[in-house]
C-alpha cells in the first residue's frame, strides 16, 4: 500500500480502537520510570529494562495489530517501516510518524516522532543519560520479531534531552528463518 | 448536580480528552506490575507500592480533572462519590461506575466497577493476594487529598480473584483543615 493509504488505514483503525485518557497513561508510565530509577539505581539498567518491557509488550501487541489492520505481509522493509510509522503508531499512540534517512541498502531508516504522548508534562534533570521512551524501541523490536524480522532499534535524538525531534533508528539485521515453516514445506 | 447530569458531563469530557490505545496502556500497566512483583518479591509490598504510585498520580490528575470538569465544590460526600463514579472514572478510563452500599452516616460507600480496562487480558495465578488494580485506590486517595478530603480506599472484591464485580470501598475519614485558608479568613 502507498504511504497515504497507510495513513488513511491508521486513522480508520484509530477511530475504532478502545481508548483511555492519554494523561492517565502518561502519568502511569512516568510513575513506572521513577520506580525503576529508584529500584535499579543505574540509568543504563533502566534504559535496558524499559526496552525489555517494551519487547514483551510488542510480542503481544502484534496480534492485535495484525488482526485490526488486516496487513499480513510486507514485501520490502521500506513498506514495513511505513506501516509502523503510519498505521501502528497511529493505532496505538494516536500519532503519525515520519520515515526518513534511509541508507543505500534500504535496510535502515529513522522514525521521526514529532509528538510523543509518553513525554507530555515530563522534564528530565540535566545531563541524565536516560532514554525515557525506550519502551517504544522494545515494542517495535518485539513486534517485528514475531513476524520474523530481527531489528535493532534505538533512540538517536530525544526532545527530553534538548533535541528538536525524537528520532528512533531502525535497522534490519536479518530475516529470522522460520524453521517450523521449512520443516512443513519439506514434508 | 444530579447523577444523570454528572453522567452527561463525564461523557462530554471523555469525548474531548486526548487518548491513547487502551490495550497499549493495559499491557504497559501489566509489565509494570510484573516488574514490581519481581523486584519486591512480596505481594503485600506490591499492593502498597501500587497504591503509593496511584497516590502521586492522583495528586497530579486532580488539576486536570478540576480544569476540564469545571466542578469546584461538592457539598456532601455523596455528591463527591457520584462525581468520582460518573465524571472522573469516565474521563480517565472511559468507563462509568456505580455507587452503592452507603453506610447510615453517608461517609462510606462502594464504587462498583463492572468494566475495568486495567485488567483486560489479565489472569492471576490462583491464591495470590495481589490487588492488581490497586493503583486506582491510590489515585482516588491522592486526588481527594488535594481537595482536603482524607479517605481510605481499598478493594473488597476483584474479578481477577473470582468475584463477580470489582468493588472499591471508599471511606471518608476527615475533612483536612486548610490552615492557610483559616489564616486568611482571620485577617
Amino acid at each position: 500500500m502507498s504511504a497515504s493509504a497507510n495513513a488513511r488505514l491508521g486513522e480508520q483503525i484509530w477511530q475504532k480502537m478502545p481508548k483511555i485518557n492519554a494523561e492517565f497513561f502518561t502519568l502511569t508510565y512516568g510513575a513506572m520510570v521513577v520506580q525503576l530509577m529508584r529500584d535499579l539505581e543505574d540509568v543504563q539498567l533502566v534504559n535496558e529494562k524499559l526496552e525489555k518491557m517494551g519487547h514483551s509488550i510488542g510480542c503481544r501487541l502484534i496480534d492485535e495489530f495484525l488482526a485490526k489492520s488486516g496487513i499480513n505481509n510486507c514485501n520490502e522493509f521500506a513498506e514495513t517501516a511505513d506501516v509502523i510509522a503510519k498505521v501502528a503508531f497511529k493505532m496505538f499512540l494516536g500519532v503519525s510518524v515520519e520515515v526518513a534517512s534511509w541508507n543505500d541498502e534500504k535496510t535502515s531508516c529513522s522514525l521521526l516522532v514529532y509528538d510523543n504522548p509518553l513525554t507530555d508534562f515530563v522534564e528530565l534533570p540535566p545531563n541524565i543519560n536516560l532514554y525515557y521512551s525506550n519502551v517504544l524501541c522494545g515494542v517495535i523490536r518485539g513486534a517485528l520479531e514475531m513476524v520474523q524480522l530481527r531489528v535493532e532499534c534505538y533512540f538517536v535524538r530525544d526532545t527530553l534531552r534538548g533535541d528538536d525531534v525524537n528520532e528512533i533508528r531502525l535497522e534490519l539485521k536479518e530475516h529470522i528463518k522460520d524453521e517450523m515453516a521449512e520443516e512443513y514445506r519439506r514434508e
